[in-house]
């Protein structure tokens, strides 16, 4: 499959440009049952939208979900979940500044390379709206995730220099302010460095972190589809991310064994006393919180001139007017989160055959529907 | 698929147990007509042998490869190629001590989570033995590679707390010291730090970097299966792998657009002044070389008292004994390396259709066999 | 994955329910640079619309096949192409004598026994309408065949009892008469055959025959992935479709091997004498006609009383009232046809990297897009 | 993938040559905790072993299978089971006859034009020596099955054209006679009928049916992975066959609605009054008997001289001499059963997450694994 659709059991199709008649996304496989509306989706949906504040683009994008197919009655009923948002925000625009030169930290050149031309028109399918899709159906998946008990939840860790402190983390202080980060004296120190940024014209990064609780133990597949690859595949391929890091991650690497190892205690139920492996071991779920992160890349376009050629090859320059988020990281949140839910929950729908004493579960007792 | 495949047109499927009758791969897609040899791949094999130096495992491992199947008369048919490794060092080992009881940092608790039980002995599937027939199968796709003018090399960039210098890099050297680091003095220096690890019953961990050279611009397929997220995915699913990172990763997170932006220059061909991008744009290739950095945990098995639990949840003291590397990192690299390698050979595969004008350099003038 | 996607390389994806919002599909992997409008992909539509003839259900259907997205300045750009069709005829109807009872020969019992619940309206999800999104798919796969000169065409070989004549066979024909038959004396026959039935309130069954011209030799992938075997698999998948043969099919069942056969002869080109293998030995194409049949089961929507029961499993009778087509296969000519040039021209894609030196003409000569 | 890999959770991975090392298979997702044992395996693949009768091949294989790694204590641990076959009669052929000229009927001229060249030796890949991973892999999921309650049986329908009759038909009666038979006279007869065809040095075909009992409704996946379409996918891939047909098949296509359509009726469980749909309905069991048939190409291998080329394109003439069946039917009932059985048990697994309330089952109660 040329890449636009990501799972095994639950899968997602996406497609769609940035100013083509609209984007959408088709969920297939998920159980019969489920309740779902428009409203669940949309909910992720706002979560991502622009316009949200003077850090993010002034465009504004309606961003209306519409479902398709898939629901009956206000329940899954098993068949393909279809769900599709129309771009509205198509005023005729001029792209002659970018159709032939290649914006530096975008994928104009590499799509000119791979396809020998491209959808000039905001990055076509290389623009940001191309989330949109993803956001959608993990919103559906988060939905399944929620009746067997597992919550997914992303927010902001870093933007730029600044962290959020150990101390002051208070996660539900992430919806309260713009930049999703759980700790508002972080993020009060993270606006004024991005205030600074806007006005040097440039752009900062940051780092996205996801948690997962109520993950059973043994999720994940041996080897090749083990919990943690499969997320960083999942996180990974989301635009401007740059790496993926489960638990204590390239910390560890500097660590030592008796501090890395996490002891097993037990008790009303066996756990870990410490959780540096973050939730997985051996690519398996551990029980214990599942704790990934995500860096991300500082946005590329900024209205400063760069250095860069055009498709002839001849060096020119260019400076990215225009609305443009100069951080992307408050919006990305819900993209890492809602990726994270739709991976976790294929592989737990994946994992329902790994005993035989579960699939008896299922077909003994097998009646009839009525 | 139960996780022991990878790939999409060129794939390996591995099996075997650290203790059981033997490992394998099986290639299938490689294109017919690549000339091998079971020395092609021995020689990677070799790379990851222990009781190469007192930093690995003592264990005595003949690790003779043996192609069963797909090549005739010296080149590869086009049909499966399937490679085995039998385990020569089995003698009777006492299990007792492990064999009820949670490793901490392994795998033993999740498999039973999974499985409702598993083969303990010396980790069974989840050992790092596994990794025989990803080296095997990566072999077999440098093969193909170099055919295509691309090269694959990684390294050990640094053990615990010592890293390779950025001024003294010098990348023969990684194959002539026992710790395959790109720089002598870096080496001796981690290799005084893990004899005092050693001394104190202790473990290390350790990043590995790999780099791609050679690489055309536009491979990788965009949204899913982007270049940078399969690579992820890849070296995520090896054991002890922690982290992944793409060209500045992590530390782009802190930079600002104006200074992580790779400017484009036109000449004899278009490039890129700088590599923050670490050779991918937008999830393709941009044909600059490809840096991707894999951050491995400490070694879990430690000679020290370790807390954890028996399988009834009861809790108890493990000291893991026995031939165990104080520090995987030097075996790793070329495990990272054949699953970059695998990796990258299928994606280039998968692009061959990526424009309709390759399609017809095919198909025109098809013309009978003989 | 749940059963909604289809291929490997060139993929399409199908959502949608009879009485829904609509239905579509979103064709991935599809190469740039090929010319395709909504044009090219109405004219299949047009062909599996019902309301052509007496023979057909007389639902007016409008089934304008609108591009969302994927096509950009009227070529392909080699991003997923999404195609959407939207139900317009959805007045309200009265689904209270099928919401509770199973008709015979449906798929109402089955999903209620998977699901727990099904869309009753119009079959949903299982309805014959649910081929909008195959044909829609592989038209445009028939326009990329058509750029590498091979041709896939459907006709209907035989009504109930009533079958093309060998001696009259007419390709062009089937276009002229309303039953697909290249016989325009058969067809008048079948004609009177379906009055009867009709008059009785039967329907009646059929087969198609669909022939592959100018596939390379060579098409399919050994063991599991032949050609004959992906065919199979996609023709069968139609809905009421009971049987498929390649060749002489059932025949050859009970011939012998020295009629069975088939000469090879030189000269300019290396050719067969004769056909019974239909295009297909050892699973890959042999560079002659591919002959493929399927056989359709009667309509199973007929106005007479049947036995069933009801979801509590109460016996009741049913007679499917409305507008129901006595025979399938004029209209499903179509659906076969395009299944098979989808599958055809995925496993096109597939095989251009079974040589080495296959992969060395794509990959030489690499250059900058401008 | 490049078609050696057949399965969606339970997948099998075959490879191997007539003439090569060995020939085997990976079975991975096979769920944990089934016993299974090596005779297990072989009793099937005695099935298949040629030898047994004047009717098969004198060639003398041991084909003794090895499970080289996936069970533990006797049962499977959920990881790969990889079984392999080491080829014994390997004695030096010549095979200068075959080695540049095409066998009429076999894959000799499609593999040169594929792979531009090929393993000449007894047919290389395209043997039907190939099939012994199949019927391996199958054995074990017809073991997995059997914990499920269903059982798959398949025999010899006819022989050229010997039928078994419907009045005689005996089951039992098919482990009894040489020509797998459930109808002693047919057996009879069909034996008389092919020692005519010997002494003509021609070869005959045949029909194989296969009934899967005890399968619950609701197996399959609506549109593309309908459970026929998948089986006969898995039964057309089997070398020789030609058509495949479910139910009524071939004949439904000349029958009407009325006589086609199976009634239900209630009582302790709905069934159907007649079985014309062959156990499936839209694409999902129904709970009734699953009837299967694939008609098999005579053996294209006979000793009577055949016009052919060899590889430069000039006219010669072939006859094959050497140990080859003149009936392949036979031994070929055993690959039908265990390809119907493989494929369905992976459906059944794939079924698993149909309803939210199974999903729940599963994870509901979740405790630790002591």
């Amino acid at each position: 499959m040329a890449g636009s659709t990501w799972g095994t059991i639950l899968t997602m199709t996406t497609w769609g440009e940035s100013h083509g008649s609209g984007l959408g996304v088709t969920v297939d496989g998920c159980p019969a049952g489920l309740f779902l509306c428009e409203e669940d989706i949309q909910k992720y949906l706002d979560r991502r939208k622009p316009g949200q504040s003077r850090f993010t683009t002034a465009r504004r994008e309606g961003d209306r979900v519409e479902i398709l197919s898939g629901v009956f009655e206000g329940r899954t009923t098993g068949t393909p979940v279809c769900l599709l948002v129309r771009n509205t925000d198509q005023r005729s625009h001029d792209y002659s500044a970018i159709m032939d030169v290649y914006r530096p930290g975008h994928a104009d050149y590499t799509f000119d390379m791979k396809y020998g031309f491209r959808d000039y028109r905001g990055g076509g399918r290389s623009s940001g709206r191309e989330t949109l899709g993803r956001v959608a159906a993990g919103a559906v998946a988060a939905k399944l995730l929620a009746e067997l008990g597992v919550t997914v939840t992303a927010y902001v860790r870093s933007i730029g220099p600044v962290t959020v402190s150990e101390e002051r983390f208070d996660l539900p202080q992430a919806a309260e302010n713009r930049l999703c980060m759980p700790d508002a004296s972080a993020a009060a120190e993270a606006e004024r460095y991005l205030d600074g940024m806007m006005a040097a014209n440039d752009s900062v990064g940051g780092v996205v972190e996801c948690i997962m609780r109520g993950v059973p133990a043994g999720i994940g597949e041996p080897v090749f589809d083990k919990l943690d690859a499969r997320l960083a595949h999942a996180v990974m391929s989301i635009g401007a991310v740059k790496g993926v890091e489960i638990g204590d991650g390239f910390a560890a690497a500097g660590s030592s064994g008796s501090r890395n190892n996490d002891g097993f205690r037990g008790g009303r139920a066996i756990h870990k006393t410490t959780n540096h492996a973050g939730g997985i071991l051996g690519g398996l779920s551990d029980g214990d919180t599942i704790v990934l992160r995500a860096a991300f890349k500082p946005t590329p376009s900024i209205a400063q001139p760069q250095q860069t050629v055009n498709r002839a090859g001849e060096n020119t320059e260019i400076a990215v007017r225009g609305r443009h988020d100069p951080v992307i990281v408050p919006r990305a949140a819900v993209v890492v989160e809602t990726m994270c839910a739709f991976t976790l929950a294929d592989m737990m729908l994946m994992n329902m055959s790994s005993k035989l004493e579960n699939v008896k579960k299922v077909y003994n007792g097998q009646s009839f529907a009525g």
